[in-house]
């Protein structure tokens, strides 16, 4: 069994790890942290789990973690620099679900976050847990940087375009629409029901932290820099990413099989028949990521559709695929859920 | 020109009431006040109010409020009765929508609001806005006690029963849904679109404010005590309340009859006809209770349906009403507003 | 391997019934018929099935269901009765999720639901799938008739209270609130997001077909008729009921401790802590039922507040049960499922 | 008073016509009409008008449509066109909110909506009516074809960059997302509360009906044809479009200026200050469109937001507008509606 602990627990990203962790045949859920709610059992702050989880939210400074095969950093961006280190000398492999160890530029990363990064020496040792991208680098890591939401849903998005090199790299635009859990379960009036219901709007317009994490994934692929524009919306779901991608084709190429053929070994990404439209809801819960490709009338406009579950695919899901990689297990054990529709 | 101020204008209902006032004739907005916005225009924090309202908030100490005819408290309860009795003496008009002045009963007010009141002898003079039923001291007030949404709901549900003496007064079960904007905007977890969406709940089971309230409504008319059960639930509304009362018939009436004669002067209770079933939306942005009046199987037991729009009859529109009033304008003055449905 | 049918599997119990049997390790799934779809692919009108479900819906005129272990119905109402006893004569077990056979008096069933019944020795031979009620007969039953969604969430809330003995039987009242999948999947105005969004409503206040069937759940407990008033309504969720149970106590008793101790060996009846407030959200996807039981302010009325989620307890999961009943396998085989929350 | 006709008016814009028009100081409503509900009061369909609109909707042969000063068809596509002639011929002024008359060429309509014309001829005469860019034809106009809901939307927010000429014109994009209401009252599944509820998707990729009637209206600006990829998604909102729209800037220009000084006179078109991100919740129920124009990090890419109300200024009030200009009477009489927020 492996030994897991989570760091801040009391997030949505904490509990949907809870709900996968719980039902995962390899893991043994060790301690779960919240310095706010320590002594509180998980299942009343969330009665989802009551009967699945017996354990109790621990004080992050009794909480042992080094006693743990892995550790979720399941916390707000900051906290996991200042800890991680410690846990990966006592040999603990580390997954962190915030975006510390995302930017592989330490400038860019402290410019969009704000602060002064803690350990610049492991950001370059982490690797980017886009199992689609990175499997091998993932099965040998000690410390694995969770992609972001829309991170995730842009990147299976453009990946293969650009992989083939049929796609003007200057000019790519990623419309996205999130559900409001992607905001986090967070006091903030913006996220009210009364404020975010019925109601439709984009956001960060000027600039998301998630752009330079996409074009830091885009750029790879080439080994160039890639002109993005990320225009991210609010949208009245409680869980679901919706990714509408527009590219300009540069020669002719059959998509469908483009897209059917990079992704045709992946388990959690699903290429739909030429012509479907993919519902965020038909991959509610999952770690599916389901795409279409389009190219309306005929003309040198690729559109990809992309849709996940931002809180599986785009977070917990995706991390424990990243520790089932890590550990050795078959890459969709736990996660082999049917959605949940209607 | 009616010279109008309001104290907490960055809630919901004192959105609603410049939604209501900016559209009135007979009114000149002076003076909006909010400690932590003064400054901002208050179109800014409302984008919905650009073009209507050219107002900033002003700070509550610099806001000259005697110098209006009528003020308006829209804030949270328990300041209201701090400022209420310089502004009456200065000859100024008071419509507190918060609860400061609801409850005739000190005692009964402290232990529900946990604090001491500031103003008992207020208490005493102050009248409960209710125009169905206290018309003509409204008309005469100074201070008006703005009732609560359920209050409202509930207590025009249960009059004509209670006044015709129908049904048992000892066994009252009100059984109230409330859409989220009630809790106000307030940054708590637990209104959440992520939380509150696609979710249902009751709370305030074990005590809830508005109970001693409606108790002391319904006692009034028959001057004895009730017996009321009353359960509050949480629904997926922005706005609308929807209230299922339960009463056992102790003679035999025509129920559909009684509620028409009742109600047959007012302008904003429709009576509808015999079998309905009132939906929230259809009072959604105005100001009129609908009500159905039903008898299960012919059985003993009544069922009253009522619906408000909890900001508008159920606050600001009722506030504006009671104003409507108090100055001798056609009670219906810039409240004639058609429901939005969808 | 139970080779398992089910005739209708285009409606949302289908393909919920889909989703629980999809990954129930028992079970291997023959057939599905829709006269509708046949030769559709269930994955294209469902995508969240793609990955998971291979089959095609069959035309039910070639779909060999006798060839079947079990056979469920997830057809409107008036549809098995007519097939059932060729296949009981064929040695398949069914169980139906429709009403055809839950009302063993058939002149009351004629009157609800407006046709002969056409097989009315059957209707005796059904037992009613309620398993907290009637496990042992489930067991040796041919014939299951799976309760709807609101009789299993209002018998279960009222049963501890009626077998002790402590409440009143002529005055029961059952406020109950249904998502709009409790609806089904058929085009309807009533059901549309821009009339069910955003709006709530009572609906069937002057009779609604559940009423019977719970009226005969609740009359078998004490072998005597039960008053009971049942007011549903419409609350703008997709999946869950939410019972406000009403009653009136006839002597003391210690509520917490009767819950607990009727439902302590059932695997999917949560009686909650004492003052808890159970949501809906919170058995979302699972089959269980969670249940608080309240006695405000310390009166003689007993509110009890039970959730289920419609489309699973309420239905699909609670067929499941059965099935694993059926076919002695332990109960929870494939319904132990984690909530998905948020 | 002007005498005031619809065909057609149980659908959406059919009862949000009537919301507009009760309200409407110079008129008088004549006639609606219904083939399916002949004879029941408008106010049973639409509880909302209970109090406001007290006809009966009336069969379309006995109708007396001849006597009605402007007639509005709020019908599906392709009934108008065969009804015209004589309201025209009779001295009627028309206003068609359905697509007959928005296409200057026959052979694109008729591709496009299936069906031959049946007045081509008309078409010639009929004036688009989008008073920002056809104000003076409408004035004089005898038949009025309202623009689409969609079209509004992204036209308004591409028109400024096309007549100043500072974006390129071959690779346009409108990604676009509109509420449940816009699909239409219909009793459709996939418009259904659990279907469009919780769920987002697009539709439409490969063309919409839209696309050549924004084309047409672009192409009028330069007179040339403009490359366009139109996306449109539906998210779950009841009422509210909003447009993200995509161009390429060929030359420097103060964008802010530019749709400021456009726009300036128009008093239902609301340019917002500099980084603003308009929600459709800012425009509920009300006429206005907000516009808000962006240049993510100083790059060539202009990105302009634009919302509306489907219903209002996407449909019905866009229609009253047109009235009120060809009645010479004030543009914006019982338009000027405070929006509902929340």
């Amino acid at each position: 069994m492996i030994k897991v602990g989570i760091v801040g627990g009391t997030g949505y990203t904490g509990v949907e790890l809870l709900r996968l962790l719980a039902a995962h045949p390899q893991v043994s859920l060790q301690v779960i942290t919240s310095r706010a709610d320590a002594g509180m059992p998980v299942s009343q702050m969330f009665p989802s789990l009551r009967g699945f989880v017996g354990l109790e939210f621990s004080h992050p400074d009794h909480a042992c973690l080094e006693q743990c095969d892995v550790v979720f950093f399941a916390t707000p961006n900051g906290i996991a620099m200042r800890q991680v280190r410690a846990l990966l000398d006592a040999g603990v492999k580390v997954i962190d679900l915030a975006a510390d160890f995302r930017l592989q530029d330490i400038a860019t990363w402290e410019k969009w976050y704000g602060m002064n990064h803690a350990c610049p020496d492991l950001v370059a040792e982490a690797v980017y847990g886009l199992p689609e991208v990175n499997r091998a680098q993932i099965k040998v890591a000690r410390l694995v940087a969770n992609p972001g939401c829309y991170p995730t849903a842009v990147q299976l998005g453009f990946i293969p375009l650009l992989e083939a090199g049929v796609i003007a790299t200057d000019s790519l635009i990623a419309d996205a629409k999130s559900g409001v859990s992607g905001a986090g379960r967070k006091a903030e009036i913006s996220s009210l029901f009364a404020e975010a219901g019925d109601n439709f709007k984009a956001y960060g317009v000027a600039g998301h932290r998630h752009l330079p994490e996409i074009k830091q994934g885009l750029a790879r692929v080439k080994n160039s820099e890639v002109g993005l524009t990320f225009v991210p919306h609010l949208t009245p779901l409680i869980r679901g990413i919706h990714a509408t991608l527009y590219g300009k084709l540069t020669r002719e190429i059959d998509l469908q099989a483009l897209f059917e053929e990079r992704y045709q070994h992946e388990p959690f990404v699903d290429v739909m028949p030429a012509g479907s439209l993919p519902e965020t809801r038909s991959v509610r819960g999952s770690n599916r990521c389901r795409i279409a490709v389009h190219r309306p009338q005929g003309g040198d406009t690729v559109v990809v559709l992309s849709v996940i579950d931002n809180l599986v695919k785009g977070a917990a899901g995706q991390a424990v695929q990243n520790m089932n990689i890590m550990f050795g297990l078959p890459e969709t054990t736990a996660l082999n859920i049917v959605p949940l529709l209607p």
